[in-house]
């Protein structure tokens, strides 16, 4: 007998017929002796239509009011959920937040989980209950609704399965598992059975929307294995765990790409002490995330300084880019929104010389120009023209021997 | 300055546009000095789709799940008004059940409030924040999401007044007050500038449905002044309070009608003891409830039995009493759904006589058979023919003189 928790996400319940699939499925588990918890995002489109509603109401909605009104999504699926599991003989019991004792941060929109009161939730697996959870909110100190910002139900999950000491905690998506890279672009791309925790937060920063970077740190720290894998087949998908030797002799797991950057360059700016942080503190201030930063070794006293933001901020930081070359006398500022960075990511890159080099050659034997490349241990990503990305993934894929049979024959 | 506790009914925060408006006339009272505990209803519509949402996953919805559904529409319309109120700049938090401290027993679907504790709404309101409640839910003494049933934000509004000992309870609704007959009958119906909180029960049981039961129950049993007005005009509506000298003075305040009800008629029923409980034990166990029940003397050892019933629980009635009927050697059983009750509802009463014989003398007049009387101490009742109905009303709420100028004119 396992204890499981396992979240499905807002595709996965996004009708009444699912969630009738999604009780089905569980009570499948149960009838093999397992305890199960169930946590549940909002019906698909649910969250969407909340957001124009308040939208409706004024384009700046409070914050915790914001979050009020989000949760109430959740409740929603979670109680639609146990009714279904109850109407099929299984005994099934809904917590919101706050009955679940899910205590977080008061940053509104974007809480952390601080500590997850489980005696209630025993209690009722003692019972033999199933145990529906609402994803993706929680309760501050104060009693405050709070929510874990978009992708929070699996932080939900992993950090329940932590607090139970699950004996495993499924992520149920509209996806088999995670791959090699996308099978929308290459049509070759595997389904990995496992990949370590390491290598799925670089992926999953690097652009794949598998899984929400919080849920992979939390169950690294809690070392809760992960069994990503798809709502609507039993197949199995991909495990991610604690890295082991066998994953060491695997040079590259996984090829990735992302269309959502745009690159800012500030030409020939005065390099000296201060510099950097004249630049950036008043783009940090500005809330934007800024990805990749590289700076060029100074010459005659000048340097140009490239880095990387979401498209989204693009024109917001371009307006205060200006600005601040000005000030500080640099010659001119560049502006590109064609761009893609494409990344490979895997853990044998530690002990293993000639990666990068292949990537380089891989890329250059294609004619694609690399216009920014930034490293970690585990990681290399490259900037290159926003038309190259398929055939950049396509390229990668082959040359480090990720695909399927098929591929290779 | 007062403390006031206004409550705003589903169709008066139907749209967005509609609790921009509520919050509109909310801040008007707050700029008045007044501070302000808002109660809202889940939007128009809400309930009742949530109702189908649930009624497609099962036939019949556990209990307790269906109230964590049923909860989420009034999350949703407290956290938007909370929204609006604070976008037009005045401060502003919602309350969910478990958060106003509104602890219920554990019936679900229809819990009753046991106590509330008003630390948290008061901290708030020192602050000089508009506190804004969601009705019609609360919580049980094991964190459980309970649901007053329909009608419950009234509830919710007056045990609130109760508990902060508001100076006031202004209820919202989409009608102008409590009329002495229903304008949509009656023409020259007027609106009563006060009423007592016992005729203010008779009416609402006998059909007008301006406000629910159990919150007159609750406003008389902690004298909390209640004011029932429309949240579409600013006119005064009507004051539903203790009952006074002048109110004594008056012979009837209003005439009600109620086409919901059938008859159920038991001809000779052997007259003796134990005989009524034999026959209404086994209704009551099937959960029907009995409005009038009239018994003629006996003649000849053999009675005839007559009582009403809610149309929807006639058939199953019926076929209950025949067979009963058999068990007890009665002749027949006659059932007819093609009746209604009139009724006429005054203080007055007590102390007046000749009030029933006039009520009887109009309805003759108008060539009205009465099929079964029932009084009590400041109503009387008469089950009519329904085609009758409008005619009733009309003759009665002439002849005892309570329309407006108009129609004395």
């Amino acid at each position: 007998m396992a204890l499981i928790v396992q979240k499905y996400g807002g595709t996965s319940v996004g009708s009444i017929e699912k969630i009738k699939k999604v009780a089905e499925r569980v009570t499948q588990y149960c009838e093999r002796g397992n305890r199960l918890i169930v946590v549940l995002s909002a019906m698909a489109g649910q969250t969407d239509s909340l957001i124009s509603l308040a939208k409706e109401i004024t384009e700046t909605p409070d914050p915790r009011e914001l979050d009020v009104l989000m949760a109430s999504g959740e409740q929603v699926s979670v109680s639609l959920f146990a009714m279904a599991a109850k109407s099929m003989g299984y005994d099934c019991r809904s917590f919101l937040g706050f009955q679940a004792a899910i205590y977080t941060d008061h940053i509104y929109g974007k809480a952390r989980i601080r500590q997850v009161d489980t005696k209630r939730i025993l209690r009722e697996l003692e019972k033999n209950k199933i145990v529906a959870v609402a994803g993706f909110q929680g309760i501050d100190e104060r009693n405050n609704i709070t929510t874990l910002g978009r992708g929070g139900s699996d932080t939900t999950a992993v950090a329940l399965a932590a607090a139970l000491k699950a004996d495993l905690c499924e992520i149920f998506t509209d996806v088999e598992g995670v791959f090699s890279a996308d099978p929308n672009i290459c049509t070759h791309a595997r389904k990995l059975d496992q990949i370590s925790y390491e290598e799925m937060l670089e992926l999953a920063s690097l652009g794949a929307k598998v899984l929400e970077i919080r849920s992979i740190e939390f169950a690294k720290k809690f070392n809760v294995p992960l069994h990503v894998r798809s709502s609507f087949t039993k197949s199995e998908g991909t495990m991610v765990v604690a890295e082991n030797r066998e994953m060491e002799k695997i040079l590259v797991s996984g090829v990735v790409s992302d269309k959502n950057e745009a690159r800012i360059t500030i030409v020939k700016v005065p390099d000296r002490p201060g510099i950097a942080f004249k630049i950036f503190d008043p783009v940090f201030e500005a809330e934007i995330v800024v990805d990749m930063i590289v700076q060029n070794t100074s010459a005659e006293g000048l340097t140009d300084l490239t880095f990387t933001v979401t498209k989204t901020d693009f024109q917001k930081t371009l307006t205060l880019i200006n600005k601040i070359a000005k000030e500080i006398g640099a010659e001119k500022v560049l502006g590109d929104q064609d761009i893609a960075k494409v990344s490979i990511v895997g853990l044998g890159m530690r002990n293993h010389a000639g990666v990068a080099s292949k990537m380089f050659e891989t890329l250059a034997r294609e004619n694609i120009n690399i216009s920014m490349i930034s490293t970690s241990e585990i990681k290399i990503s490259c900037i290159i023209e926003e038309k190259y990305t398929e055939l950049a993934v396509r390229a990668l894929h082959e040359a480090f021997g990720l695909g399927n049979e098929k591929e290779k024959n």
